[in-house]
């Protein structure tokens, strides 16, 4: 069973290669459309090749760090750095595959419409599924492969005996992979966001503003960029940001399993060697793989006079079809994979029994969440919905009245987004505690390829579009295009919507295994140095946001210039006989996005580190800090969403407000078009909502994720240190009125790796206080350390997996 | 001692009513300026008048609502009632002064700047310190004096026992005074900030730019309702903030100082009854009264041809000295009345000795951040300074990249805020707990009245220089009372950061005693629920702003519609002979911003109501009720913090930038002004500012304190339930392999009232779980419940304040 998974990517990876020599030996188009695709092609080539060099070095720093940690902290493996290192390979990766695809199929798809719609939309979503299927396979494969192989070095595999503690070991290690892949979603998401909004609003400045020329004319040096920033920000940014969740998501839906058979007694008799439900969120993701293959072989269209409805409905069908298939499969899964009944700790409440199918329950939950925010991004964002048409209206004031409508519409949608999101964590949660949790976002997110697919088809129209503009086509292929572009749009926006979804569950899943991780008692915000975190975590999307925004304007600002520069110095380019030096553009924008994004990706990463790390340099108690960063996480977590709703909903209307005037609207009794005062404030709100909906809205996802991980990562050093709190404890001397009650359960897996869980109680000035701890270490260490405790206790009970260990004695204080 | 802040209340206010009687003295001027004047006094009073009518179906609404509950739910009296109403009528009170006397002045001090600009300020500053004084003496005089009621009431006075749980009640009963004051401050923030832009929007837009008159111009006939609406946002909506805060604080360190006297063994040896911790913050208040008093009395300035420097320079003289003196005063107070060393529990820590000194350090804290904020606010919205530069840079590529930078300002402003907010928590609570928290902010609450005084002289001088140039005086007249103006703009800036700082301390106090009077053991956001309501109550203040924000646009609409119809069918208005209905005007921004606060109150008032009582009803746990609320407050005081510190530092660099080429600016090298495209970039960005920082951004501050009041007076309900959790827990039956070891604490004040703490450790399958819970009603109901803990112990402890009480027992259970 454990090799399910694996078959599965590898299913989905082989049809993945099939659809992609389909794709390529499509007619790739004349002279002068195969001109522009290579400049695309080569262009977002470039961008990939400096991002990797940077890549690089970034990976090589992690690497080390990651390393010396594992060497000085006896409770981490140097293995998380392979992990790690992989991770980031298998993202990189899929998002070359992507983007390789993405600029093949441009072309291909502006050829293709030169036959037939029906075509066209087969080209591009063939495109889309080639990326899709890349970015799930491979995710899904490297994970397991990752699992098997540390499944078998820690812990013999199925062969070996089962622990919970050596597989928190496994799956502690197994999180380096997750670092690897959200590490390079930070450069794909951030700096692509910036690299495509700094070519957009540079090329728009410039080309229609000031030289008055239209969009993806070939005469502006700008244009290939844009172009290229379509593919680097939108398909690459947006496959590396889901690669990342996706395998978080399974990561913490396998820790918080560990956690369900340590609740069960350490242990549990299936027919999956006890792992079942670690085994189970992998499997899901696995089915959901073949399932997603099944859902793009339903998108098509048959008529060639079909408009943006009948093509939104043929990717419907695909959706709806493989998210109804994705809860036929957990139903079967979750009730073949998982125990009939389970314990499941809920914190402050103690054990319950949960049956397998309250498992199923949060599952749907998942899945009716996924679709329901998507649902709300449509409403606040889709052309012809109340918000966009009273955007609209307020444009015919001005421009200070479209964007106060613009920011308050964004401002709003997060009414039912946030309202839904805290009923999808309360279900969840009261379905299967935070196991639920997890695996509602692994079933949202086993349709990962599906949305990939629908995803990425809408900037290869886009695209597809732009050729046959610039290539000169006849109009019936951009109007055909332009179809593809406008559903593509409309994809986009619920899109971002899954996105976000799919990040703030994973980032609550990656949370909740953090708490267990660290081994803290939960994350009490009534102590103020957790509550001062906890504002701390929520300024840094603000914060966050305002760089990447600020980001945008400067890379804008040198695209500018070039533009200028080579529209004054290059003789004839204006005439179309100058040819524009278009990677001089691609250049800038590749530069400046890999510069501009450092600062908000010192900020993710730095903060955490030195939340962690600088009060232990003081000598904080371990415990405590886990539990300020543990506040920060959460306040990063829940600004972000908001955030990232608002943002991306509000430059969602904007756009939407300012297409508006294209079809014509009614203001005040009057037909309004393109060129009107009023279209004028719309574009003033657009150019608002750019950054917003593409750069630091986005960007929120990989925010609020990376922190959670690095979070999950630092954990182990965190809760390791245990053993150094065992020690002061016994310290303190028993004073008369203190009564000292400790219970040991004292587990001995062999002579290097012992555990004793150490629970003190207290009674001192008639109050009581309980303090659990866990020490671990060699058996030497941790008998020592519990022999010490006995010194100072009143009484004493231990237990043990080794009957010669367990003891008992008390000594009566009666007042 | 007791009597001390109602003599010092009683002393501010006398000097009050005396430099009102001097301004009232001034000359009003001729008969054009008499004439403007009183418009805007009767505009105003019209407001009032409606706010009052609505005001007073609230109050009977909430009264009924109040004494309902304080019927059924046994922990609430009813004269919470009477504190409630007598709340809310002290502070319209007092906005009632301060509105009265900011409309005399304005045009007293038109006259005087026909004089001088020192005796143009002077009368300016008169009508602000008549405000603060009335606004700071009324908040402790009927907070001291209802104290005093009900400490005789309930507990007889210092001739009766000190109790804590007594001494609980009074301070619950007490919470109604400040809830009264903070639903005032709800209708005059937010109502206030909705018609005073309604107003200035709607004038601007007809007058300004349909008609082409100038600013301020009596032939628009809104121009009274603008000027009225500085007075009803600025200076009422001002007043009754700080008004709310001033009570809530004091009677949050009230609170905490209680739970002081309970970590001491609740009773403490002192020369104030025993309650000198209690006294403290009252003490506090009522010195800084007077130190305001000194303040204000330095302000003056002796040049006629002094200029905004030398203004700001009196203004900053009178501030700073009241600092420092009330830095010197708390000294005095703190090692005075409190006991040299003091035991205070921390949260996870037990109890730690605290010298008073270090509570001294607390204060200290609290006028450092006070003082630090407002120079945050100063940087990033200050003319001159690099922000603003950036801004008006950005404004030359258009309105969206102004809007873009301007929003971005607002953001980064966020971090060093929320920094020092974060660092400020962390500092006073390791200094001495959350009543260190309390006391910081009681510290930087101390110099309201002198704040007050230079917030509201702003407006004044505003409404003079609108008098001046409506009268058509002399340029020098309005050249003076312009000095005057600007000055004013950036002390209302710094005064917004004030505001919020002193709301963003005063919320977290409240949650301090919160948590205390709720008895729940800290707010754990790792259980689902708390973190489910966490990320709604981080979701209001974003809704809450775009419900603001919208009101705004609708106002104003109907605004502009009677503007156009009055130029329409008056005769000879434009032409200075019709005289235009200046009353319509002010009657619409009145009922519309009335009307439109009802939705975002109703979100404000509602939410924490439903997270209450619908669980309840339900069945719900009441303790994991008071934790999920705790969530919520937390979510709302978190983001609202960001929000207001987001908004009002945005509009505020936004109005700056655009007041920057009124002097003209330095663009690309070139000297730009008012007219330009970049000036008019730069009004758009304006437009967007103005209800953040006038409306959505200020009304952040009675959100987050008002959510928590509404907690606190929930609190005793929620806690007062605990009688039948005890009984819920004792019918548990004991496993054979459950241990379960009650500890009680039973203390008995008479047949009516007594108290049992009772922890109940439970060990079962190996795990540990402590229960504590209060147990509180009439003796015998105690004992009772008390007994049947017995049936299911296996070992019981009992301690009493009476002897025969006292028992113990056990069964081992050995495995």
């Amino acid at each position: 069973m454990i090799y399910m998974p694996i078959a599965m990517a590898i299913l989905g990876l082989i049809y993945m290669v099939i659809k992609k020599s389909w794709v390529m030996k499509q007619d790739a188009g004349d002279g002068k459309m195969k001109e522009i695709s290579d400049h695309i092609y080569e262009g977002a080539l470039a961008f990939l090749n400096a991002e990797y060099r940077l890549l690089a070095v970034f990976v090589v720093i992690v690497s080390v760090a990651l390393a010396a940690v594992s060497f000085i902290v006896p409770t981490t493996h140097w293995l998380i750095v392979v992990a790690f290192i992989f991770g980031a390979f298998f993202s990189a990766f899929a998002g070359n595959i992507g983007m390789k695809i993405a600029t093949k199929t441009n072309v291909r798809t502006t050829q293709a419409a030169k036959t037939s719609l029906p075509n066209a939309l087969k080209v591009s979503f063939g495109g889309g599924t080639v990326m899709g299927l890349g970015v799930a396979g491979l995710a899904v494969l490297g994970l397991t492969v990752f699992f098997i192989i540390f499944y078998n070095y820690f812990m013999g595999g199925a062969t070996g005996t089962f622990s919970v503690d050596k597989m928190t070991i496994v799956l502690e290690t197994l999180a380096g992979f997750s670092l690897g892949a959200e590490s390079i979603a930070l450069f794909a998401r951030v700096g692509g966001g910036i690299y495509t909004k700094a070519a957009d609003v540079g090329a728009d400045l410039v080309g229609k503003v000031e030289a008055g020329i239209p969009e993806d004319d070939p005469r502006n040096p700008a244009t290939i960029a844009d172009n290229v920033g379509d593919n680097v920000g939108d398909v690459a940014g947006m496959g590396a940001d889901l690669f990342g969740s996706y395998v978080a998501t399974v990561l913490a839906a396998m820790v918080l399993g560990n956690y369900v058979i340590k609740d069960m007694g350490g242990m549990i008799d299936d027919a999956f060697g006890g792992i079942g439900p670690i085994l189970l969120p992998m499997s899901i993701a696995g089915v959901g793989i073949i399932i997603s293959v099944i859902g793009t072989m339903l998108v098509k269209i048959k008529s060639n006079d079909a408009k943006e409805a009948q093509v939104m409905g043929a990717l419907n069908i695909g959706n709806w079809v493989s998210i109804a298939l994705v809860a036929v499969s957990c139903f079967g899964l979750v009730t073949w994979m998982l125990p009939e009944t389970m314990q499941m700790n809920f914190f402050g409440e103690g054990l319950q029994e949960i049956s397998s199918m309250r498992v199923f329950y949060a599952t749907l939950v998942g899945l009716v969440v996924g679709a329901g925010i998507s649902s709300v991004t449509e409403y606040y964002t889709g052309l012809g919905k109340k918000p966009i048409l009273k955007i609209v209206q307020q444009s015919s004031t001005g421009a200070g009245t479209n964007i106060i409508a613009g920011l308050a519409t964004g401002m709003i949608s997060t009414f039912p987004s946030v309202l839904l999101f805290a009923g999808a964590i309360w279900a969840s949660y009261a379905f299967a505690g935070f196991y639920g949790v997890a695996l509602a976002a692994s079933a949202m997110m086993a349709t990962t390829a599906m949305q990939l697919a629908i995803d990425a088809f809408g900037p290869i129209s886009d695209n597809a579009g732009g050729i046959a503009e610039m290539s000169e086509q006849e109009p019936i292929v951009r109007e055909r295009t332009d179809i593809l572009d406008s559903v593509g749009n409309t994809t986009a926006a619920t899109g971002k919507g899954f996105a976000i979804a799919s990040a703030a569950l994973t980032s609550l899943a990656l949370f909740a295994a953090y708490v267990t991780f660290t081994g803290i008692d939960g994350i009490n915000i009534f102590k103020a140095p957790v509550l001062a975190m906890l504002f701390v975590g929520g300024m840094v999307p603000v914060v966050f946001s305002a760089l990447a925004m600020n980001a945008v304007g400067k890379a804008a600002m040198e695209m500018v210039q070039e533009v200028r520069r080579q529209f004054r110095e290059i003789p004839g380019i204006m005439e179309g006989t100058g040819k524009p030096e278009y990677d001089k553009c691609v250049a800038i924008s590749t530069e400046a996005s890999l510069r501009e994004m450092m600062l908000p990706g010192l900020l993710t990463i730095g903060f955490p580190l030195v939340i962690a790390f600088v009060p232990m340099i003081f000598g904080m108690n371990n415990m405590a800090i886990a539990e300020m960063l543990g506040g920060y996480m959460a306040g990063v977590t829940v600004s972000g969403v908001l955030w990232a709703i608002f943002q991306n909903n509000a430059g969602g209307a904007w756009d939407n407000a300012k297409k508006s005037f294209e079809a014509g609207v009614l203001i005040n009794g009057e037909m309004t078009y393109k060129g009107s005062e009023a279209h004028k404030a719309a574009v003033t709100g657009d150019t608002v909502g750019d950054p917003f909906k593409d750069t630091s809205g986005p960007s929120m996802n990989i925010l609020i994720k990376l922190t959670c991980l690095i979070g999950l990562v630092i954990a182990p050093i965190l809760g390791g240190h245990a053993v150094t709190d065992g020690v002061a404890l016994s310290e303190t001397t028993v004073s008369a009125n203190m009564i000292k009650k400790v219970y040991v359960q004292f587990e001995v897996e062999s002579d290097n790796i012992a555990k004793a869980v150490v629970s003190t109680t207290i009674l001192e000035n008639d109050k009581t206080e309980v303090d659990e701890r866990v020490i671990s270490g060699t058996f030497a260490e941790v008998k020592a350390k519990v022999d010490e405790l006995k010194k100072g206790a009143t009484s004493i009970k231990v237990k043990s997996n080794r009957a010669e260990l367990e003891e008992e004695f008390s000594v009566e204080i009666i007042k």
